[in-house]
């Protein structure tokens, strides 16, 4: 009497208030309890110890947002005496060379966003102006004979200028006759102030660079915003032991921190990383353990850039600076208790835990004293040949036998 | 007759037309089905909703590559009297800060990669020249009385210079005595113009910047490519509720969004992040939806650096330059359907559903009334002692009767 | 005799020598087979082939860390003829134009992080000094014809600084009426020198441009450090296919690589970036396999700047410069072989294999021909009905008659 649907929404309704159960054969096997138990044990131990303690699968994360500045101090003196010999520079320009340097003159660009630079060592070239004159002879087919071998406007490679067609006398030595060429005049001689042995500027090593980073897990709300420095309004001088949060550094320690030698990379110039980073468990107190971690690196040896000083708009002074660029690179990862992630995470550790019955089966079915047991108690089979005969299930005919209150168990075949 | 590679061979094959199923006890129990019902509607739409859907689990995804240039535009007018007395700057320096800045001025450096400053508040020293002057006051331990006291050639901390050895008295009052240095001089007065009851430079607020921010998604194609330039050629000013598309920014408005207060930020400076957002689902259509969004936060405040002017070599004027240091931080992600990931989010889902088992089966073993019935039908038993005895299944006793058309069951012994 | 406590250690014990399998139905079914057996190798193939191969699931990955740093060399000459007729530049400028201009000309500012500009463009406006002139009369609402319209210390928009309040003629044509206004006067007349014909410097795409990038992947130690510099001490020119690993590039090259046009973006500027890619698998030999590839693309068209040379603290030079930002995008990823991930990733790939269960089960339940048969073998169930009588398992009664070593099989009804 009741129509289809009735049905179908009974069978639905059935298996909804339904619950299936695997059905198991328990084997008491002690080392095959051992082996599955180790297995689950260490998987166990595993997802705990490290995809939940160590690597803390508990919190979810969110990156740093950050902004450094850096506020340098220190000056330092060059000199360079008339009746010097281990020079190369000029007598009539040494006087450029003995001065003294600030913050102003040897931090070149004066501001970059997240670097710094410092100057120390400089080939100076004063007053040049718009002209014609001699090439550098150190340049690759700027010497010559004739005028035939400086032809008019073309460009020697790394040359200062298009050549003028004219063949002249060397400003650096008046046996050589170079290329006249369109250029700044005079060209720079390209020659450190001291040579290898020392840079033009001391003392650098005792400059002083603070540097305020401050930064912020927009990610976890807008209470979650510190500066490195720690712990009061005031700075402090950074050392690696002693006051490891300090926020002003000597730059010869950043140096040697890093494993270089200041008067080596003075030379000829460098690239050191001073890297920040902040790595947080905001589920701590953010204030108290929520703290900064600087490390220095050298990246790169030999960094030189030019740069004048426009006196006039056809007059200027041309710097070859060499010296030291520091890179800020602040990194930051902070985590916070997240029930999703828990939740995921202990998930995803039960799913491995399903690994460990390849192992148990593995052992059972082909090492285990009772295979030929477990293989008769495991399986049941269904062959094609049989398909054709109805089979009763045990099931079926315990309860048919139950419900009769019967004590012999039958198998009604339904052969036909 | 069969070779034992032949045999292998059969019970290869035999095991790949072969289909294992695991058997199951099916239990009517309505609060254990709806508890596991519940269960697994509760995991299956956290994987369709959250997994799926919310964090598009269907999308691979791909980070935006950016350019982002800047252009300024505004000019102010700054004006100390000559008889102004809320000043510290020298009366015949005054006409100094009587001027207009312009883009050229203002900016420094005139290009960075990534962010601009712009100078709001300024201390000028002009026509520094080298030589040896009375150390600043302030400076510590530069004050003396004795020459004693100035040891030759040694730097003072934060110093201008070296010391002469000279004892003499300040430029900035004829009481003290200071040390004598070598340095640019004479040295810089620092201390700001209006105090702190004003910024030099008024009217910055009124400044406008026109970012252009190029994105491109290369991992999709080259068509995906665009920039916040929208929707015409031709820029509008943003407004955050009207117009949240803009590209051209009052400072002003920056600022207040930011939540900071601009006459405060201008006298000492700040760094001022303006972050560019592009969350695109390249599933819809590219050049109407995937649009930018603005966010403006304060990242630090108190924010200077000093700058020269190189009018000759060895004569300049000094800028301590204080501002606002704006950084632009272009973040972008784009999502377009993969069947990889689906396949394998959905994949990731179904394991989740595992866990329900884990609860369904803790259920059923101690708190359903079943629980004792279930244990008897769920479990079969191998023991050591039966270990000896060569039981036989009941499926080969079921397959033995089926086979002899047998109706009562027998279990033949094997035993000795 | 035993206490509650050692009947508990004792069942505990019991439980961890004890190992459970489940009981499972074999069906011969050819089909079903087949179907489940090549959605196993699929999935398996996907996960070894894919998962762990091609995306190399075996390995740990890490970030690069990286400095780029870069040289540039190239001269170029400008010239504009006095008499020339294609140039809106007044004649008494021309000769600022014509000049030969060099790095510490051309790249401003002189260094930058990660980035470098090269003038291509340019618009001098030479000795302007602070003062009072006529307004450009292409700035909006500029125009007047009474000092009335010219309302004193208001700013035009986008105009040079505040207004006089006179309506004074512009230098620009006689008929014009301009407002005046307080500015670096005389005002900057916008115009390229060559209009859209070409730009000020010609040769520039005969620069070069030395980069040196050094990287490093401290994650896995500081034994894998490099630079780009392949393979000696001597850098290469680079050829996209004959020497791919060259670190010195010519800007036309670069260009044309990146699907531009010289000419075109020399005129109105642009930014292009060069994208410098580090993916190396660490279990081969770094120094031989852990090689740098090159890729260029055109982020944005347009782009300019202001900046001034200060010959005087009231005098400068105003360039507004066009060109070309070189933006320097290092990328790059390690992978080195990690015990952890190879586990992780296997198990996943195994969790993965569980999917086919589903496959396999709905075609056994739906469309198999035994699946009356498998529905009979597959399922036991408990009912409510039964639940008030306790139903002796087969296996408890098969031990039963074990014991009593008894030929037949009973059910002991346990009913009252």
């Amino acid at each position: 009497m009741t129509s289809r649907w009735d049905r179908l929404g009974n069978s639905l309704l059935q298996s909804f208030i339904e619950y299936e159960t695997p059905r198991l054969v328990k084997v008491h096997n002690v080392y095959l309890g051992l082996v599955i138990r180790v297995c689950q044990i260490l998987v166990f131990s595993y997802v705990i110890s490290y995809a939940i303690l160590y690597e803390r699968g508990y919190q979810e994360f969110a990156q740093v947002e950050s902004s450094a500045t850096v506020k340098l101090k220190g000056t330092s003196r060059s000199h360079i005496p008339t009746h010097e010999n281990a020079t190369t520079i000029l007598p009539e320009w040494r006087h450029l060379y003995s001065r003294i340097w600030d913050v102003a003159d040897y931090v070149v660009p004066p501001a970059e966003n997240g670097a710094f630079f410092i100057t120390t060592n400089v080939v100076i070239t004063p007053n040049q102006t718009q002209g014609s004159c001699a090439e550098d002879p150190a340049i690759k087919r700027a010497k010559c004979k004739t005028d035939e071998q400086c032809i008019k406007d073309k460009y020697l490679v790394f040359g200062h200028g298009p050549m003028t067609g004219r063949c002249v006398p060397s400003d650096r030595s008046q046996r050589t006759k170079v290329c006249e060429v369109e250029a700044w005049c005079p060209i720079e001689r390209d020659g450190l102030p001291f040579g290898m042995t020392k840079p033009l500027m001391d003392h650098v090593d005792r400059y002083t660079v603070f540097i305020k980073n401050s930064i912020a897990f927009p990610f976890f709300g807008p209470q979650y915003r510190r500066n490195n420095v720690i712990p009061g309004p005031k700075p402090t001088i950074y050392h690696p032991v002693r006051r490891p949060l300090g926020q002003i550094f000597w730059l010869g320690d950043v140096i040697s921190l890093s494993g270089g030698n200041f008067t080596q990379l003075s030379l000829k110039g460098g690239v050191i990383s001073i890297s920040i980073q902040w790595n947080c468990d905001l589920d701590y107190d953010f204030d108290k353990y929520c703290l900064p971690h600087y490390e220095f690196r050298i990246l790169d040896t030999g960094w030189n850039f030019r740069h004048a000083q426009f006196h006039e708009t056809g007059r200027r002074t041309l710097f070859k600076a060499y010296g030291l660029r520091f890179v800020i690179l602040v990194d930051g990862l902070a985590g916070k208790f997240s029930l999703r992630n828990t939740i995921l995470n202990v998930g995803n550790g039960l799913a491995l835990l399903g690994m460990t019955t390849f192992v148990g089966e593995f052992f059972l079915l082909y090492f285990a004293k009772e295979k030929k047991n477990v293989v008769a108690k495991k399986y049941d089979y269904i062959t094609k040949r049989r398909n054709a005969i109805k089979v009763p299930t045990l099931d079926e005919a315990e309860v048919a036998t139950l419900n009769q209150n019967a004590d012999v168990f039958t198998l009604k075949s339904d052969l036909p």
